[in-house]
């Protein structure tokens, strides 16, 4: 009944619906907030990039979206913010409140368990700071209701935390990841031949009619799908090279889409037997431009394990390059129809080795 | 737009949607059906209950709902019925439609890739298979779908197979499941105070606040929930007793909502350490009244592993019972608010000890 006669507030009602069913719930469990809170590598740099402008949060308004257990709100007053309004969406909320109130005795913070994107304030603020950045930065696609609050709330010369993010496309040799998945794969795909013939000799039931579909299953899952791995510099076969830049106070809604279709181009940096593509991030927190020396949270490989990791896309077969091979290609990223919160990566690139062009390929993978 | 003015309509569209992407989509994957047709007890006594009524079957019309890959099909043209129609709402059906057509050559199926209550047929049928069970009976609700399909689709004197089932609530004695799963609490609760101590000396804030939240959290998710279990008969106390009896043929939406209140007694045939409630179920393959060794699917622990496995439900602590005591109490099961395919059990229950009564305990579980 909440829904009758507009048809586009019924749609935009049905996507919230589908969207806090399979999002949103899970940020409802402290379990989870817990991890959140012990990746250090996260927490230090919040907490030292807040810390670090004590001097331009003193008596501001700051905007805390998604705000979990409230965390960075309570750094904020901490810092000396004037008025903290922490967002919270799910149910963690209340404790939220719970943990404002023992750790914010005079009441700067005001805890609202509220869409985002609902929230109405008597005045624009001077900072949002928000922890939006999913799985290669742009999954799950929290950086749209930054943009829209952002917008609405925020002073002209305000300033976001972070305010800058750069996303990085690299080269893996990480064998051990690669050949348990191709093992895994090849153990799965074994196992319908005895399968089928069982079934054929007890039930009288032909299968095979189905031995390709299933093959390709096997494929589309262990290789069309990126992965959460947590790799260190040994696994990287050469610098990364940006993708997407990323300012956080100018982004736009077309911008945050994805990656249009950008170039890339990696020279070995030694004899390597590459396994796949890898993608991470980093964010920064300047105030100004005159800023040199900001606080960066990374999570390359080089920077040490954070709860992001690097997302994984395997190839179907390694590639050995030696020292001085070049790999060339394109590669782009662009939202799932299913959900506006996962993505699809498409590549397509080239072999130029010493001797010779191999032929060209090309690959997509789903991020889940 | 396909939604507007009608609010009514809305409301079960956006149902149907939210549905499709949390309970039909895993039935799209031939390696979940691989998994279902590697159950030897299922394959076994579906394939026995129709090549055993061959007779019946012969020149009939067959219906098959949520048809899969289309395996019960398969086996009713086998026994010789005159017109197959196979329906499956997932894409699996695309299969279903290759395996017919290795299987069936003259066409006797006919796969309809359909939700099952939209399905129109000429003429009603003569009998109607599927494999509807989920985990404890009910859970997936798949049933409802089966009711109204069979009064709109299925003649007077028409067959469902199966044809009846039972549901079964036991005591178990399981103590390395119910160890393993009380130390992981353990492990995860004892987790938090050296968690709040790193974050209270490195970042100035007190999480202490949180702390019986966390632990009621851990709680709720270890000890109630009920979990899959696959145990044998050595780890069940006593014979289990039935709590509801179904007629497939008969039975009423309102049946199929779950379990009334329900009065159980136990005596135990053995000291032992009981650990939780377990549930379980049978369904039977009955042609007529007359039928007197008819076709019995098992998922008890006495009958060895199917994957449905048994629901345990643990108790906070263990109960220790001698040879003769008793314990008595009430179960019911009903559907969750947030969706109709999830359960919860509420119990409550004392022991009749030879020397005394105990308090009267009661709990509610979550089945998942």
């Amino acid at each position: 009944m909440r829904y009758a006669l507009n048809p586009n507030q019924t749609e935009a009602a049905e996507a919230k619906q589908r969207d806090f069913d399979c999002y949103f719930s899970s940020y409802a469990y402290l379990y989870h907030q817990k991890e959140m809170l012990q990746d250090m590598q996260r927490m230090d740099a919040y907490h030292g990039a807040i810390m670090g402008i004590q001097d331009h949060i003193q008596g501001k308004k700051v905007l805390d979206i998604g705000a979990g257990t409230g965390i960075l709100s309570i750094w904020a007053k901490i810092a000396g913010a004037q008025k903290v309004w922490a967002v919270e969406f799910t149910d963690m909320a209340k404790y939220a409140k719970k943990l404002c109130k023992a750790n914010d005795p005079d009441g700067v913070i005001s805890v609202l368990q509220q869409s985002a994107e609902e929230v109405i304030l008597d005045s624009r603020v001077d900072i949002i700071v928000s922890e939006w950045m999913g799985m290669f930065l742009l999954r799950e696609s929290m950086l749209d209701s930054l943009i829209r609050v952002r917008d609405r709330l925020l002073k002209p010369d305000g300033l976001m935390m972070p305010s800058h993010a750069t996303m990085y496309w690299g080269l893996t040799s990480n064998e051990y990841e690669y050949d348990k998945l191709k093992s895994e794969m090849d153990e799965a795909t074994q196992a319908w031949r005895p399968f089928i013939d069982q079934i054929a000799d007890k039930y009288g039931v032909k299968l095979h009619a189905l031995s390709s579909d299933y093959a390709q299953e096997q494929k589309e899952y262990y290789i069309h799908h990126s992965r959460w791995v947590s790799l260190g510099s040994e696994d990287v076969v050469c610098p990364g090279v940006p993708v997407k830049h990323i300012n956080v106070k100018t982004v736009t809604l077309k911008q945050a889409k994805g990656v249009e279709p950008t170039p890339f181009r990696f020279e070995a940096t030694k004899d390597a037997n590459v396994t796949g593509f890898l993608g991470w991030f980093d964010t920064t927190f300047r105030v100004d431009s005159t800023d040199t020396d900001p606080v960066v949270l990374s999570t390359s490989p080089k920077a040490g394990p954070t709860h992001w990791g690097q997302q994984f896309f395997p190839f179907e077969k390694t590639l050995f390059l030696k020292k001085g091979d070049i790999i060339e290609g394109t590669m782009e990223m662009f939202r799932s129809n299913f959900t506006q919160r996962t993505y699809k990566v498409r590549a397509t690139w080239k072999l130029l080795g010493v001797d010779a062009t191999t032929p060209t390929k090309s690959a997509l993978w789903h991020i889940e």
